[in-house]
């Protein structure tokens, strides 16, 4: 791939100034830009960087002197994360993908796959599956009967698809990740210990030791479009109704998401997140990374959590939350604060005793 | 699969009312029933939902009219989910099993496979494997050499079982799940900062840089019956002696399990759950979502931890603990309030040492 | 294989007594060796399980009778877990390697493949993929295009390689470890509520719900020689530069690191830690079991996380830590302590402030 300043410029929409028939390969840090290489450098801290390295062209913080950095072209971006969405979707080089269905591939014949699809070496897909227009099924992937996959889909390498998932355009899969394991469902015959101290907050009672009987999930795992799933995470089957992914909704490497629960549009969830059965999540909610959800509840929409938040209880929309167990994070900063004083504070009150014992006893 | 109210009601030993020849396929949320669907509407609170929905039967809570509820048939259940259980699992629609061995499973010819059992596409099994009586062996399944696996085994797809495990009758694994990876075990030279940071509890003294050498897993897993392991979760090998995880324990998405520990029997180890090496888990444990057990301590009978616990040193049997670290749920209750009341705690100190101050001195 | 007491204590280059031609096939715990073990008895605790046993040979502690213990043949170290790594190397048994490449592997006819490599049933190897000498790569490996992976490199079943990743020698990887996964990079057009919280601690302000623009990763993974990573494992491509591990440095069972994060070397990331993307972590640093490193920190060398610690900000050089957020042990603990009295201390606070107020007005 090769693409002129222009080229770049007008794709991104941005302003560029200088010798615009320069030709880019690649992006690069500033340091270790070579001719070929567009250097991102968009703040002025990049500007040492720049001259350490050898870029002939540069994304540049607006009002830079191109000149003066010794480059040849540059582009100037308000947002420079934005444009990082731009140009680096344009100069990505891919896993290398080859056209067509790999002839080790194990398809079954009553399965469709769209026009132009690439199907991987040793993928395995089962009976009824539907597979879109364009998709990448990467090598190893296993997609269970009655599945449907939307178009333009990329897999990459080993990931799961149970049977009757249902998944929208444009889904992106990082490797191993499972779609439809069965939920974490058991029951006692009698009322369980565990069952006793959630409603008692901490006294389980007395119990009999029980096993565990096994509740089936009879849901599957429905994604619409616009979603990305990372590497090794898990969304579960649902046990009545599926379990949902809303549009535009992005999970990070190792996040789990439980059975029944739904996560509404434009969520992030964040590395080693947590979602346990039966939630309810909102739009535009971004998770912290590691944190954890507690089943049956609600999260409304737009709230935030710190890294490594627990979320034991309702959430009201549009509140920023943090801690264990996660508070409003103003809340938490203030209760924080107050702990790092706490053994001086602990020390206060023992002199003040000692004083006040000292007084003269009032009557 | 399509059975009758009576067959339905007759496998939960429940009871029911009405047309008991009305036909079921499916279980479905209340809302969502159709004609065929039995609804699961098992509280007061699914009564309107009841009637938006066009169910002909539902299992229904004790003492509802389901007369009046405009349906032809009811099962009644005291334990709904423990009817939810019978109810699932003769209604899962599963995975699609072939019969048999698949023509593209590589499979060593020492491997002995049961009666009836299915070997999915793509599956690799080891020397001298013994796999049980109808065991289900998902796609892309390997088996390590020597390891041997129970009857009526189900394993979805993309899951390992490492050389020399031994895994009892009825073990579910779902997709990914790792069964001997070997143990995270390493040791330097000399005593280390983090040898001495846990003696002191903070000092680590002075070392120099070491590297780590590593210690390799010469035991196995041993797993007993009706254990279920999660999706992407690992269970590694032991060091000299096996790791093990008992009869009728339930591991769920993204669990780890340390080399040497032992879990005991009807344990739940919930979502991301992480055990370090040699710990010793007794009998009926829960461990809430994202507990961290420390390495080398013990976890009595009956020990039951909320969501984010962690336990970093020994609990005795019956114990329900919370917190970071963990203790006794009661006892971290009072401490959390009283951290909510902490700054309002630091003000009334200050204004009691202003106060104070004022008085006239002791002598 | 088999080896004489000589053959083990020269190898650790330890002190050996009693008929050292006693031949050993395995290790054991002393309790449960038999005559061709050799019991792992190195400290007393053990004397009684030694005579349960019936070992003929053992590794003891320093000073230790063996005659007394009934032994044939003992070998003393003065590190016990160090001899472990000597001891455990020598009589790992392994997962059962076949040499040469397997016919059902996919292969690119352009790949390079070592002297002495050994490629497993199914795997897959892209086009220009470099194997080193003497490498192991298990069944259903997939390794993408260009990448490059050192000598004697271990990788067990089902890991993923992505393209472009160098790996140096000696690399090990337990089944189902993700290296070249993409980064989880997403940004909104406008200013988000989420990166609003973060400068403000705590307010997201007025934001419109926006999608998110995905930002692909365009660089690499790149590992030094003798690193080794875990179980179900995920190490993300950088986003411009490459993801670093170096040299030395061992990740644990389902442990996560982010985009462009550079890890340096001999450091021990322990199970279930997550590092977000764009940290700098130091040399021999050791973090613990479900650590947290929130993105674009650094921490310095020989940092020590103790268990379940959130690691929220710069950590500098030798500083043990632990903690939510992570603060100096020491720190923690007195805190810790101090939290543990807090009820008591909110009631000798109400109690002086009773006392207080019935004290005659001061001035």
């Amino acid at each position: 791939m090769q693409y002129t300043i222009k080229q770049i410029a007008e794709a991104l929409g941005a302003e560029s100034q200088g010798d615009l028939s320069v030709t880019i390969e690649r992006a690069a840090e500033p340091a270790d830009a070579g001719p070929s290489d567009l250097a991102m450098a968009m703040s002025p801290k990049y500007a040492d960087a720049l001259s350490a390295g050898a870029a002939r062209a540069a994304v540049l913080w607006e009002g830079a002197d191109w000149q003066a950095l010794g480059l040849k072209a540059a582009i100037f971006v308000p947002r420079p994360r934005m444009a990082m969405a731009g140009i680096t979707a344009m100069l990505d080089r891919g896993q290398g993908v080859e056209p067509g269905i790999h002839s080790s591939a194990v398809i079954d014949p009553t399965a469709e796959i769209g026009e132009g699809a690439s199907i991987g070496p040793l993928a395995v897909i089962g009976a009824r599956v539907r597979i879109g227009k364009g998709a990448i099924i990467g090598p190893h992937c296993v997609i269970g009967m009655d599945a449907v996959l939307g178009n333009d889909a990329v897999l990459r390498e080993m990931v799961s698809i149970g049977a009757r998932a249902q998944i929208g355009d444009r889904f992106i899969a990082q490797p191993g990740a499972r779609i439809g394991g069965d939920g974490f469902s058991f029951v006692t015959p009698e009322v369980s210990g565990a069952e006793n101290a959630r409603k008692t907050m901490g006294d389980q009672g007395e119990v009999r030791a029980q096993s565990w009987l096994r509740i089936h999930s009879l849901g599957a795992v429905e994604i619409g479009d616009d979603v990305e799933v990372g590497a090794n995470c898990t969304v579960d089957n649902g046990t009545i109704r599926n379990t949902r992914i809303g549009n535009g909704s992005k999970l990070d490497n190792l996040v789990h998401v439980g059975h029944n629960t739904r996560v509404g549009q434009d969520c992030l969830l964040c590395g080693q997140t947590g979602v346990s059965g039966s939630v309810e999540i909102g739009n535009n909610v971004v998770l912290g990374g590691q944190t954890g959800v507690v089943d049956n509840i609600f999260i409304g929409d737009g709230v935030i959590s710190g890294g490594g938040t627990k979320i034991l209880s309702n959430v009201p929309k549009g509140r920023v939350i943090m801690g264990y167990p996660g508070i409003k994070m103003e809340t938490h900063t203030d209760i924080y604060k107050a702990q790092r004083r706490l053994p001086r504070l602990a020390r206060d009150v023992e002199a003040l005793k000692k004083v006040v014992s000292k007084l003269p006893p009032s009557d």
